[in-house]
């Protein structure tokens, strides 16, 4: 039985891609407290269910979860580390299942959509909405659906003993999830190297600018910037921006400079860059 | 009967705020084409079908509807005009209705989330989820829902023959949406003073301040800027731009100057400003 100072919240059951990226960020070692929803999943965390949560924050191919991170603002919660896996959807079935007799493939709207060749070929396929990718292969085994056979990820099929029938089925091998690690608290730990952090500008001209300005100064990278509306202010935003560096250094001199200009700047976390980005 | 040339496209049924945009863009004096889908909605203008889409773009409490600003440049079509609209929400019944009998309400997902209050404030009350807000009047004025009354515009009540039982139950008056009307061909009118743009930038430490630094520097305003993801390059941006200014111009050079620094740079279009922001 783990404590629940080890408890790890994610979003969807059990395999589910959070679950690997707990894995990857945690170790094997933790149990899994799954949740139906984000604003659960951030409440496992801020109630103290859970002791970090597993937060999907951008995939490659689809984007930036917005509400995420105005979850993430909202909560209070730490970024504490993040990384980035590649989705690789599997066909999965009952053990000793044929993929000649597949007919129905349940699996998440978003999973479906990127397997769409799978479906192209194999017209005589009817691919079917399910809530949940893990939750489609749960369901399978547990007699509880009329499909044949689920899309979801690997551990899924170990998870509930499940059969791959295929491998890489999805359609854009560049397919990443980038997940964040959060806390109630900072965490002391490896070299942090990245912020993210939240603020919004006055209206003018030029207000981002000069704001971008201060990391720019300093030759401080900025590997993303998102805007968010400003509730009760029509078209005037939050941004979020993820600014690389050691914050005890030239990226931690930036923000300084950076409160001096925007308003209400505040540092979402601290954390080791957890992205492999390609060269040049 | 209106000429194929003059049938506008939008996304839901007949009453939808789309087409209360559309009225306001164009004048009464249209023929609206319903779309089922966004894609089906750019398609229509693509194909012909229609000579003009109203596009929502944007929400000021959900924020940005990321997936047009692919559709749109993916389609070629371009940005003639923007608007902006209240989202005031009406519950609507059958005529000769009664509030005290209403037990169920169907609406648009996002339609009931701003209507929380309402919800809360009656607990006897069940929202019900349908696909179109407009849809939910129609379907209840057709006999073919189970419900007692649906969430909508005063235009969908009217055109439905509906009866307005509630108006203005949105939990935030501060609740626009912003539309664009698009084309398959720039449009003559009066002077654009707004310009929509895309580009991609190289990943470098201070890339995107030199990019708006060749607005700042003229002291051309933006007022929008949103990213999304680029296909095949996980964690590398497209660009989306709201330039503020005459293209024939500072903004207009501060466009030519941006050429050379960034990759790709595409005007989606040059229209007259339609927001009405608050001063200071």
């Amino acid at each position: 039985m783990t404590e629940p100072s080890r408890k790890v919240a994610i979003q969807g059951e059990l395999g589910a891609f959070s679950h690997e990226a707990a894995k990857v960020l945690l170790g094997g070692d933790v149990e899994i407290l799954p949740r139906t929803t984000f604003d659960a999943l951030f409440e496992a965390v801020v109630s103290g269910a859970a002791y970090r949560a597993v937060v999907p924050i951008e995939n490659s191919l689809a984007g930036t979860i917005h509400e995420n991170y105005d979850r993430l603002a909202a909560s209070g919660l730490r970024i504490v580390a993040e990384t980035q896996l590649r989705i690789r959807h599997c066909l999965v079935g009952r053990p000793g299942a044929s993929l000649a007799t597949v007919r129905q493939v349940a699996s998440h709207p978003v999973a479906l959509a990127q397997c769409r060749r799978f479906f192209a070929e194999r017209p005589h396929i009817e691919a079917v909405t399910a809530y949940d990718t893990a939750g489609s292969v749960k369901d399978l085994l547990s007699g509880g659906a009329d499909t044949q056979a689920a899309i979801a990820s690997r551990l899924a099929a170990e998870t509930y003993g499940a059969q791959i029938m295929l491998e890489d089925i999805e359609d854009d091998p560049e397919n990443y999830t980038r997940f964040l690690l959060v806390s109630r608290e900072p965490v002391p730990g490896p070299l942090p190297n990245k912020t993210t952090i939240v603020f919004t500008l006055a209206h003018e001209p030029g207000a981002l600018h000069s704001a971008l300005g201060v990391f720019a100064l300093r030759g401080v990278d900025l590997t993303k910037i998102e805007s968010r509306p400003l509730r009760g202010q029509p078209w005037e935003y939050l941004f979020y921006v993820d600014v690389v560096g050691d914050p005890e250094g030239a990226a931690g001199a930036a923000l300084k400079d950076l409160a001096a200009i925007a308003r209400d700047v505040r540092v979402l976390g601290s954390y080791p860059d957890g992205l492999r980005r390609r060269q040049g």
